[in-house]
């Protein structure tokens, strides 16, 4: 099979680029000439600065889709829409697409593979997560994932090698619902990381944050396996813990008294958890799920809530049964 | 209700130091005499250094049970049985037993639960566990964990405080086996830490942890759900992450290429996963229960086999489903 990965970011030019080192055809797509040029010419990309990118690049999306039986999303939620917008409807017509990007459209509520089911009705759909650092693959490190829909078996061959493990599962839901929901969870986190290295309480925090994911991930019908496994609680230990996570390090500046704004000016990465949060509570709200942690990070962050007024507000909840609340 | 805490290492010390500090009648007892003035004179405990230890502490085993309502175990449990047999039967007569301890007696394959009712036939019994180093409860951080067992939310009442949270639970077995099954995983995990700083190869090592577990204590009834909480994976994750983890340090010395005995002569503490995997290995083998984590650590630790080799045979298991291998 021939691939495609749209977007260049660290995910995206690291998950490409260990295509290409697997002896698989395949083409980055990016939407910035610069980084093209940078990725082709000097086998540089900006976002993994200490690797060398072996993968072609190019600009023109129509022709990368042309090209590939698999099309494979690596692109933030709230931009897919636009991007899909571009695609020839026809030239992507009973292909295979795999997405790697995690979040809830703010606008629309929708997971990634609704928006893209609303854009093209004829595509076989597959959703690929896990604890899976773009630094870390790069560097070969071993690393498992979940790959979960249409044609998993097939796609698990091609993208396995010897450190990169894929375990196949059937619950498209349930991973795209974790892998949305963790980056929230990781926010929580870090400010607790932010307000003083408190291993404690950051495992019980963990704990109760996985079952407020089960909880949200019910109400879709998701699996409450799958929050046990890789793209669940694997991928929320390390987006929780790890010194590459964007979204813990987020929840940090929040914690030591930095402004939204002047965080977000200082990268640019993007923090997903901080845009699934606005769409999880407007969920939450509409369909009575009780979010404790999830209302939080929320309030922290678009009402100025102050960081230790919410921790305090996590640990003052009444004693309870740990399962049945 | 009157408190005895048998057994002065830093969980013990710490546990009922903050039950003294919540109000409640507490004595502490020590089997060493010097422990035991240090901490009546000085107010000092070698293990708890930079705290001041404001409970009773006695020496007189027999003195302690009589006085107290409900009896807190915190002793290493290949040392218990010994401990036990030094108990007057009738004055433990129908008061409440409560276990801190995890582990599994390698000699019988025991929880601790089945050696206490193997000595004294009328008594509750309780279980608390959960993420909750002590290190961190002595100075007062956010800490929760889980209680199962008779007299449960009594219990609960007089632990609870403004940063100790106590949720209630049924699932004795389950809550025994996760707190002794967890100290191998943090084993593995710094063996991990000491090959490399590895993010994603340690959350898919601490996922297979969790699986493994949950297989395991399937075997003697347990329920899923309390893997999924604070006495499982909160614990897992305090264990396998936080730098007071015994069994994380061992793993990680281990790793570095030292030899076990070398270690163990460097630290009084106990790293009980060491003797749990003996145990655990045999029941494993007796019942038919594929536990390749656990193997791993036991290969390294009781064969010679070296970490890269572990690491090597757990990362080329054949690709497989996630959850129903």
């Amino acid at each position: 099979m021939k691939y495609c990965v749209l977007g260049s970011g660290s995910w995206g030019t690291a998950f490409s680029n260990m295509l290409h080192n697997n002896g698989k055809s395949v083409i980055l797509w990016a939407r910035r000439k610069e980084i093209c040029k940078k990725i082709n010419e000097e086998k540089f990309s900006p976002y993994l600065p200490q690797t060398n990118i072996n993968v072609f690049c190019s600009t023109d999306l129509n022709e990368c889709i042309s090209y590939s039986d698999v099309i494979i999303i690596a692109i933030p939620v709230q931009h897919l829409r636009n991007i899909l917008k571009q695609i020839d409807k026809h030239k992507i017509d009973s292909k295979i697409i795999l997405n790697l990007s995690k979040g809830i459209e703010i606008s629309t509520g929708k997971r990634v593979s609704e928006i893209i089911y609303e854009f093209f009705d004829n595509v076989s759909y597959a959703v690929l997560s896990g604890p899976s650092h773009a630094e870390e693959v790069v560097q070969k490190i071993p690393t498992a994932v979940t790959i979960a829909g249409e044609y998993a078996e097939s796609l698990q061959k091609d993208i396995s090698n010897d450190f990169f493990r894929v375990y196949t599962s059937s619950d498209v839901t349930g991973v795209e619902l974790a892998g949305a929901l963790k980056n929230i969870m990781a926010i929580a986190a870090g400010i607790l990381d932010g307000l003083g290295n408190w291993d404690n309480a950051k495992a019980a925090l963990m704990t109760r944050a996985l079952y407020e994911m089960i909880k949200f991930g019910k109400a879709f019908g998701a699996k409450h396996e799958t929050f046990m496994g890789l793209s669940g609680i694997g991928d929320l230990m390390v987006t929780c813990n790890s010194k590459h996570s964007r979204n813990r390090w987020l929840g940090e500046q929040i914690a030591k008294g930095k402004n939204i704004k002047e965080i977000l000016s200082q990268t640019r990465m993007i923090a997903e958890g901080m845009y699934t949060v606005d769409a999880v509570m407007k969920i939450a709200k509409r369909l009575k799920i009780d979010m404790p942690i999830s209302k939080e990070v929320y309030e922290i962050i678009y009402r100025g809530k102050t960081p230790k007024e919410s921790m305090i507000s996590l640990m003052s909840r009444p004693l309870k049964n740990e399962w049945y609340v």
